[in-house]
């Protein structure tokens, strides 16, 4: 029997026009950092995080008054004059807790934007992957899978992480081509996510960056359960069925 | 040592504005069935297969002269009127020795065209994949895979081909993530390619166009030598260097 749920893979927001995107769940993928960060900061209380597409947007919420923290991070690295970026590390309870996060990426944000015309939109990393599968499997709906890549292209640890989640959800989903690859791919790397991804061309990039401690945080599987989603224009903690 | 060239992996054509095409030479790769039966009829003798973007000009060949085979096909069929499409059993050496086809395609062509500001243009499939990489591991020059994808979407047979590539020429190429994927693709599929391109969707589709002898055919490795490549807007058979 043909499986009436479909999984989906885009491998890239520029391959986002070939999806009929509004009949589906957008989980939006950016490993290297934002949406592994994004994951930590809502599982560690803060209120919400407000993705915004541009650095001049971030910065107009300063004059909104004292309760945001402005996070704004370009090509790996903090924009200048800002609190912090895409760094897990600056998502901890002590930072974040009951505090609104507006914030822009280079990748992430961008992959959110672009998505907006979907049911609904949550947020994927390792971090956790168990607890957004479960809720997934539990849909009468069909999963869009969204890497947010690379500057558009195509990148490993995105795909990787669709893989994952193409994988768990197993045959209960339809798959298209991006789906199979992906989960193939998740297979063959699962064992050592790391080493696989020091191969890729971007992981030089990311340590010339500083921030292997960064990348290792974002691999770990399962350290959260919180499942950020979409609510007017805020990611929040989605609450309990 | 990091290697002079590079290799990478353009997944679908809807993402060659993001790659420098002008410094690379671009294999363009559509193995059902285009570049499949480009490799074969160049190898039985055709003078020349001139790719074309729309139906309506390669029917404009028609008032050109009788010298031209016409070629259309569009969603895996004939096109109502031509000579035929892009079956391989078309391009056999009676039927196309000596003879110019003008060949228009969903996927192959559209590709084709919108690569043509690379280097060289030449054109890959399984029936030529060995002549094809010792020819580009000759050259100092960068490589581009163009896969045609369906419909500027991701496919999986364009990508275990160019991934075949990426295998063979292996570390004497800097790899992109693409190429990485694609080559680990490839391994995880080559002992039984067919096999492997069964789990996907694609598949189903072209099984129902009826078109199985067509895909066992367009898989078999080094049937032929001939590289196609163009030159003044005419795929011909690369001279001998």
């Amino acid at each position: 029997m043909i499986p009436a749920k479909k999984i989906e893979v885009c491998l890239t927001p520029a391959l986002l026009p070939l999806f009929e995107i509004e009949h589906s769940i957008a989980v939006i993928i950016d490993i290297f950092r934002a949406t592994s960060s994004i994951c930590y900061g809502i599982e560690n209380g803060a209120e919400a995080i407000i993705p915004v597409a541009e650095v001049e947007e971030c910065a107009a919420y300063r004059e909104k008054g004292a309760g945001f923290l402005l996070a704004a991070e370009r090509n790996g690295e903090v924009v200048s004059g800002f609190d912090f970026g895409n760094s897990p590390f600056s998502y901890t309870p002590e930072k974040i807790a009951g505090k609104t996060v507006v914030l822009t990426t280079t990748n992430g944000t961008h992959a959110l934007q672009l998505s907006l015309k979907a049911k609904k939109i949550v947020i994927g990393s390792f971090l956790n992957l168990s607890s957004l599968c479960s809720w997934l499997a539990e849909r009468q709906e069909h999963v869009l899978l969204v890497c947010a890549g690379w500057k558009n292209n195509f990148n490993l640890e995105d795909t990787l992480f669709a893989g994952a989640v193409a994988h768990r959800l197993g045959d209960a989903f339809l798959r298209d081509d991006g789906a199979i690859a992906a989960a193939d791919l998740f297979r063959l790397a699962q064992n050592d996510l790391d080493g696989y991804l020091k191969k890729t061309s971007h992981s030089e990039r990311l340590k010339a960056l500083g921030i292997e401690k960064d990348i290792a945080f974002c691999l770990q599987t399962d350290l959260t359960t919180a499942i950020p989603i979409l609510a007017d224009g805020r990611l929040v903690k989605m609450p309990p069925a």
